[in-house]
């Protein structure tokens, strides 16, 4: 009999496969562990790796997720983990595998994205596989990039009193999904009615759901957020012309809480965040009423923000309250303090990161 | 109405994705269109990227095929890759999704199979992602190695007069693949006439089928080559130490004919290779008889040999002669002469290169 993986959870399962791996070349910087592996192949620069790999039914559905903007995700969310080392994307290998049921034009599309998102982010497309899937989509992105030699920025690097800072918004993309599989539901109950009639009831109840297209009115940017999501790299150029280097960063792409516990105990520190500190969008606060959830769970824990979560010595303070489109939410204490939120009525409740959803092994 | 992929054939996919991509970097030395990448990062090294797709059911089969074995093959392919520019393998990233009928157990046996491969070729795990699939098992791995700046060896150098050489022996791991797939049939016929029994004879019948092996007595390199492929690191120190440069290299992945196409259209050249110059096994031989299959057929277009393909200038004639397991199976022509394959009988036969099995898109 076999151990179920879930029993192990995601952390657990990264470290079962990883603990006793030791590396043995010199051209390994740094190993697993990170946002990206770091190589020194000589030269001025340190050589960055990331890879992530997506599978349908799974991580996208292709009953609302339209192939460009998949081949546009699949490629920033890779370019997002080399931002969050500091460094610059500059190339990606890309394999798929697809079921028959995929055409040429389909392929395109998916193409298409992919070229979008490397035109924007001046990333060359450096090699792949294209094969033969029995059943779903799969997509395997490698990005490869730069930063300069020993620059790179570590998740282990935050020390007590470092500022915690955060780009753009969190939890529209989350919001976005949850809008999305709403959608879905309804269409599938009113088909599942329309195949209930007869006659030309069911004609033209058929025909109403062929062009009926669900009102995404004043919701355009969750969708945006959870299909066309967008690397930070205005962020790492931003920092650099203000001449700030952050002690530690990482990508938001599980959620601020398991994000901010890579940070902590990598650094071996706690951190004090504010709930009233943590951004959010207009739509984003709008859509969780509706939902009746509560907004701050969803920004902690929704993921796939893509945004940048770094930590700043107190003394950049002022440079980042200057800094646009970041916000200080918090800062990095002892490690005895442990994890903690200050809510909106000066309570402190623990942090707990969820990692994985229950879905994912 | 989408076109079928299968239209464009293999190649014919290849250079509709890849037509119109223009590298952007300095740093991108070689894209698509080799057995790797190659980056120059600046330093003495130029970086060499590859990167390989196995779907379960496509390009494995778990009924025959042990975890430990997949995880070494997997590493492998990648490993014969870099080999086959004449550089050295030094990192991977695996990224794999598995569904719910595998366990910790089962992992922990693919990364054993993972960690004996990259042991034994002085390589680091240093990344990767981990997920659920929602049916079969899927691989990919990506390998960066490393080769003296300016001398990786690309399939477009071949010149007329060069020798054509090639190592080990051709067509074994296709007949270790016509081998398990007969036992598999044998096995199910079996298990089928079985299950149509009654009573005791039954469970007679069910109990032999549980403890049966199939006899590979006499065939066990055309398994190994099949399920334990070794990529020819040997070859690259041992032309090395020769002295020898190849003029153009390539892996036997999906053939000789189709790897010696990729050379001779690359090169602008035309070839003579030699039947009887052909290397094989015994067992191959053996083998190709009793199913009533050419041998060189099978070793033309077979495939998953993993061994080297590459040209040297005539002057290394006596080195080649003399070099371990290596063998010059014929000439690279002026390309009007076309490819060509002289019979033993001294026929001359035009080479067709297969490409992918068609259902591989």
């Amino acid at each position: 009999m076999s151990t179920e993986i879930s029993k192990l959870g995601e952390f657990g399962l990264i470290r079962h496969l990883t603990q006793d791996i030791k590396t043995k070349n010199a051209e390994t910087g740094r190993g697993v562990g990170d946002d990206c592996a770091v190589l020194n192949y000589g030269g001025d620069k340190d050589i960055l790796v990331t890879t992530d790999m997506l599978m349908e039914g799974i991580h996208f559905d292709l009953t609302y997720m339209p192939l460009k903007h998949l081949g546009y995700k699949s490629a920033m969310v890779n370019f997002s983990d080399i931002y969050a080392m500091g460094g610059m994307p500059k190339q990606i290998t890309v394999s798929i595998a697809l079921s028959k049921r995929f055409g040429i034009e389909e392929l395109d599309e998916f193409y298409a994205g992919l070229r979008l998102a490397c035109d924007a982010h001046n990333v060359d497309i450096v090699g792949g596989d294209t094969t033969t899937s029995m059943t779903g989509f799969a997509i395997s992105i490698t990005c490869i990039g730069e930063v300069e030699k020993g620059k790179a920025i570590y998740r282990n690097g935050a020390k007590e009193t470092d500022l915690i800072c955060v780009s753009g918004d969190l939890g529209a993309a989350y919001m976005g999904l949850q809008l999305l599989e709403r959608e879905k539901t309804v269409y599938y109950q009113q088909l599942a009615e329309a195949q209930k009639m007869e006659g030309e009831a069911k004609t033209r109840a058929m025909k109403n759901l062929e062009t009926a297209q669900p009102d995404f009115q004043g919701k355009e940017y969750l969708l945006e957020r959870q299909m066309r999501p967008e690397a930070r790299r205005d962020i790492i150029e931003r920092l650099q012309k203000a001449g700030v280097r952050p002690t530690a960063m990482i990508d938001i792409s599980d959620g601020l809480s398991s994000e901010l516990m890579h940070i902590c105990s990598q650094s071996n520190a706690g951190c004090r965040i504010y709930e009233e500190r943590i951004p959010l969008d207009y739509q984003t606060a709008v859509m969780a009423e509706e939902l009746n959830l509560n907004v701050s769970t969803c920004a902690l824990n929704g993921g796939e923000d893509y945004e940048l979560l770094f930590t700043v010595p107190i003394t950049d303070n002022e440079k980042m309250e200057q800094m646009k489109d970041v916000k200080v939410i918090g800062y990095i204490t002892k490690p005895d303090l442990g994890m903690a939120l200050i809510t909106r009525d000066g309570n402190e409740f623990e942090l707990k990161a969820q990692g994985w959803n229950p879905v994912e092994i």
